[in-house]
């Protein structure tokens, strides 16, 4: 019986199982399935998936992700924090802003500190795309998609539409306790405007500095928390003029608070939280 | 920030986080918070609840048991199993024999050896109750529950009902993956007749020493695993001439086997694995 060190982290609540794949040596070991052992909460130790921070031949450290249910994942702002978080806390960097190698490419992160405990992580989450076949979305090519009038059944909602990476349709309500979050996220993220699905957000302005937001997530359902989604709602605030184009928004998610900004070369940077829960060794082989 | 050493074990799938309360001083833990932010598959480590083993002043140890709500539990035979593993391997108890306290009593515990590592452990589960009083059931006091008809709906079962300390209703069918568990298990749980509710079982017999077993769980619905419930299912096959008095029997459960034996003294011993899953320290405090 082989013992696995791991370390449990979370960002907002999306938590993974972490493997220092530069210090252990994970050769031959299936990773589909570990990924599917571990998460599992009954047998296992429970989590969202599992992330390797392995060697990178481009950037400081690579990332590695795996789902629960066995698939490999591209990138997770969430689990993104954590990894950048890990690297530093365990010298596997010595800079606090290095890059880290995903299936999506290179992303910049930066910690920062309070004493000599990293407080929260900075990720460059990149830059948005507008036009409807970037989203994508049916419809004229080219266009953006800003309070657009948008039907549902009986209802005329109005639509900004952004993709970081992943579709988004923000939609800005008064109240959002009162947003029909579980009535017509199921039904607008397999409508057929949008030809890949979609996630849907519901966003309340508090003020030009501060927002509420709730997410009906693509294949997911309501989450506490998507990263790229509050990204996408920012963008879609400044798009409606309700936030400025530059200086950071406090966007509240169910599972805690992330902090999003416009700079100015239009890549957008998400900073946040990143917690460790627990750090022990996982029994393999059983 | 405090790091609280955990062991994660679970008995067929069902899982809990256990510490060693005998070395681990956890004077002024608000043990009901713990167990609520520890059992978080999210924000923790994730579990159906937190079990301490703790110094017993009438017994070898104390387990003490809190669900994933907060709320005290009484006893749980998958949390026995693993108790009694921890306490040999970790040398809280020095014969592989011993009692448990509980809150529900005291119990014998047997650890049995593949090598040097626990293999299986055998738990003492007391004494089957049979009068209808005691199930308990509506009807005539003193009577035992044996093939009983019971009309549900437009459908006549055969009920054969035992209490281990909770209330069982068995029903044998010829086929275990055609019985009619999400259709009826709802619907007689909560059944008038059963003025505490009841766990449904439906239970096949493979041959006298051999059955198939699955349950809708009283307050959680269908779960993997039930530990008096398999018990419960062994005293109603040997009511009802299925299963000889003495002797072992398999139960096959979703989450896997279980060993059912009654011994002269009408008692019920259960025997089956306990598994840690991982071991580490937790950050408390967060």
């Amino acid at each position: 019986m082989q013992r696995l060190p791991f370390t449990k982290m979370h960002g907002l609540g999306n938590s993974y199982i972490y493997i220092n794949a530069i210090e252990t040596d994970m050769t031959g070991v299936d990773l589909a399935e570990l990924a599917q052992q571990i998460s599992n909460v009954n047998t296992g130790i429970g989590s969202d998936g599992l992330i390797l921070i392995a060697p990178s031949e481009i950037a400081d450290v690579k990332m590695i992700m795996y789902n629960k249910d066995g698939s490999e994942g591209k990138t997770c702002g969430n689990g993104l924090r954590c990894v950048a978080k890990y690297s530093y806390e365990n010298q596997l960097v010595t800079s606090k802003t290095f890059a880290i190698e995903t299936k999506a490419g290179l992303v910049d992160a930066e910690v920062s500190f309070i004493e000599d405990q990293v407080d929260v992580v900075t990720i460059n989450m990149g830059e948005p795309l507008l036009n409807r076949s970037q989203i994508p979305m049916l419809g004229k090519e080219q266009e953006k998609i800003v309070n657009e009038p948008f039907q549902i059944g009986d209802q005329l909602l109005q639509l900004t539409a952004v993709s970081m990476g992943n579709p988004h349709a923000i939609f800005f309500v008064e109240d959002i306790n009162a947003a029909p979050l579980y009535e017509l996220g199921p039904i607008i993220t397999n409508d057929s405007r949008f030809p890949e699905g979609v996630n849907v957000e519901f966003v309340e302005i508090v003020n030009e500095r501060e927002m509420n937001f709730r997410v009906w997530e693509r294949g997911s359902g309501v989450t506490q928390a998507c990263g790229t989604g509050a990204c996408a709602a920012t963008v879609a605030a400044i798009l409606n003029g309700y936030a400025p184009k530059n200086g950071a928004v406090t966007v509240h998610l169910d599972g805690g608070d992330l902090e999003i900004r416009l700079d100015q070369h239009n890549q957008v940077w998400m900073t946040g939280a990143a917690e460790v829960t627990a750090t022990g060794t996982y029994q393999l082989n059983r």
